[in-house]
């Protein structure tokens, strides 16, 4: 069994008393108390704002049990930074709740704090506290903490008609990873396998929002599939022209939709999310800095579109292809 | 089914598309941004530190199904609110990830929200976001924020040798609760059994750390048990004479006790935590202060021991009554 005897009637214990978590990712700051107090303190510089982003995955739905504990702690990460680079924001802290089952042994917990440890080391953030409670499934939240200049801040929904739309990097990569994963029975290379599997397993958050929020006018990642996280943008107020569906997605992924086209298209590709990019708008006038920006950050960004005044996302020959977003309630 | 359709592959989804939880717990502030964006801000006034706290319930461990959801939302609140007055904060604001299954519906999710509302009213602080995910077990999880001054942060284990060791509020009304609604056979009147149920079920966290912070050597809140929260402090450094023991519990509960010899003792009572009462040292100069203090924001507090030289915890005849901390590792 997982947890510690201290939990005398099964509530949930601290991270001051799990030696993988606490050695590994408590990066020595004053403001953690070592994870020994009841909170930490988090200490920013002055004129920043905290940027608070809070995002969960769990089992049978973002991940499965089989997974390796690497893939778990990635995606936890992955969803948590990209909000804030979608904010215009650098992390800073964060924080965990982990629910775990009788499933979960040391070693598990060891391989998922590496990854922890490596990509705090990699994005330069550390452990703030959390606690491990019991459940029958897996869910791992975490709290991420970022920081940014008030005026650096980004909205989703401050586009004007006329801006430029990006996207960073390639959509569909995900997609097709679980599709492999799932047996789906797609025709690809032994080596295309690999490369789209790990796409899903072990995602990887796009930055570019913090490094270039002085040219973004409004910004979004792509959790949800690039439809549903374009509309978000256009807000129900602006539509969109997309004058290059095909660049969102690589050559070789459209290449090997194209032969296996039974099984998958680019629409689904497109409404799929886990990719997290950032969908992002910008006035024109700042096309050059935006390129030299992804270009020095080696991040491939693509104009794929303008912001209009006609609501709904349209094709280069003004075809609605979505439209306009109504946001789903209860049923 | 309670998750709206927008989460296509199943994923999480934010508060934006849940009504009740939008449209009460958003207090219009500034930072976020109706829930809509990737992330909120957080916005302290100069010279505070953000003081930031995580703590889950989770079903058939903290709570059972059948439970009031007001319940549910007074327990998630106040274990958190509890943690940052031991720190010495007041509460600003803070966030929520929801682990819910498909017995939750609208109606449970907004008497759960109406409870959040109140107490966000009560306690002066604000929903920054969250979402919601679903799992077979309810598992709660919130992050909060509070604000402290750095010379006024309270920490476990700053107390010395000669300090006043003191208890706010009266130990054990929680477990004799739980006690009675786990049909123990307490004997016990019918008001008492309706006093002591709603005293496990709707708990309170009593914030005087920010209020006496100032006077505060070490503190930290009850929810492990008495002796080893009291033993955090301690930190296996120092020890401590309790003189009171008996005082740590309210004359009505030691009545009760006494009737009922054979299912409950004081041990049993001081063990388990959940009463969500501060222990805290502090210099036997500041006596009045503090006293006063307990009078003016009606919380009662009992000067109960004396922070000592040699470990452990002992009664006034000097035997040991608890060994000193050690923790429990895994196992």
């Amino acid at each position: 069994m997982l947890l510690p005897k201290a939990s005398k009637s099964g509530k949930s214990i601290g991270f001051s008393k799990v030696p993988p978590l606490k050695e590994k990712l408590n990066f020595n700051k004053k403001g953690t108390f070592n994870f020994e107090n009841d909170a930490a303190y988090l200490s920013l510089a002055k004129n920043y704002k905290t940027i608070v982003t809070t995002d969960s995955i769990t089992e049978n739905i973002d991940f499965f049990y089989n997974d390796p504990p690497e893939s778990v702690a990635q995606k936890l990460v992955c969803v948590n930074l990209s909000d804030l680079s979608a904010m215009g924001s650098a992390p800073v802290a964060y924080t965990l709740n982990l629910s775990l089952n009788a499933k979960i042994n040391i070693n598990w917990l060891k391989r998922f704090t590496n990854r922890l440890f490596k990509l705090q080391k990699k994005y330069n953030f550390y452990l703030l506290g959390g606690d491990i409670s019991k459940s029958s499934e897996l869910t791992l939240s975490a709290n991420f903490f970022g920081k940014a200049k008030l005026k650096d801040i980004l909205s989703q929904n401050k586009c004007s008609v006329g801006d430029d739309i990006w996207i960073t990097g390639n959509l569909g990569n995900s997609y097709l990873g679980y599709q492999i994963l799932m047996n789906s029975k797609i025709k690809v290379s032994n080596k295309d396998a690999v490369f789209y599997k790990n796409s899903y397993l072990y995602p990887t958050p796009c930055m570019f929002g913090s490094i270039a929020c002085k040219f973004i006018s409004a910004a979004t990642d792509i959790s949800d599939g690039f439809y549903g996280d374009l509309n978000k943008i256009l807000n129900n107020k602006v539509g969109a022209i997309i004058n290059k569906k095909n660049f969102l997605i690589s050559k070789n992924l459209r290449n090997i939709i194209s032969i296996n086209k039974l099984k998958i298209s680019i629409e689904d590709v497109l409404s799929w999310g886990d990719d997290y990019q950032l969908v992002f708008t910008a006035n024109k006038k700042f096309r050059n800095q935006i390129n030299n920006l992804g270009k020095k950050n080696n991040i491939k960004l693509t104009n794929i579109g303008t912001i209009i005044k006609a609501k709904g996302i349209h094709d280069d020959s003004m075809n609605i292809i979505k439209n306009p977003s109504s946001y789903d309630h209860f049923s």
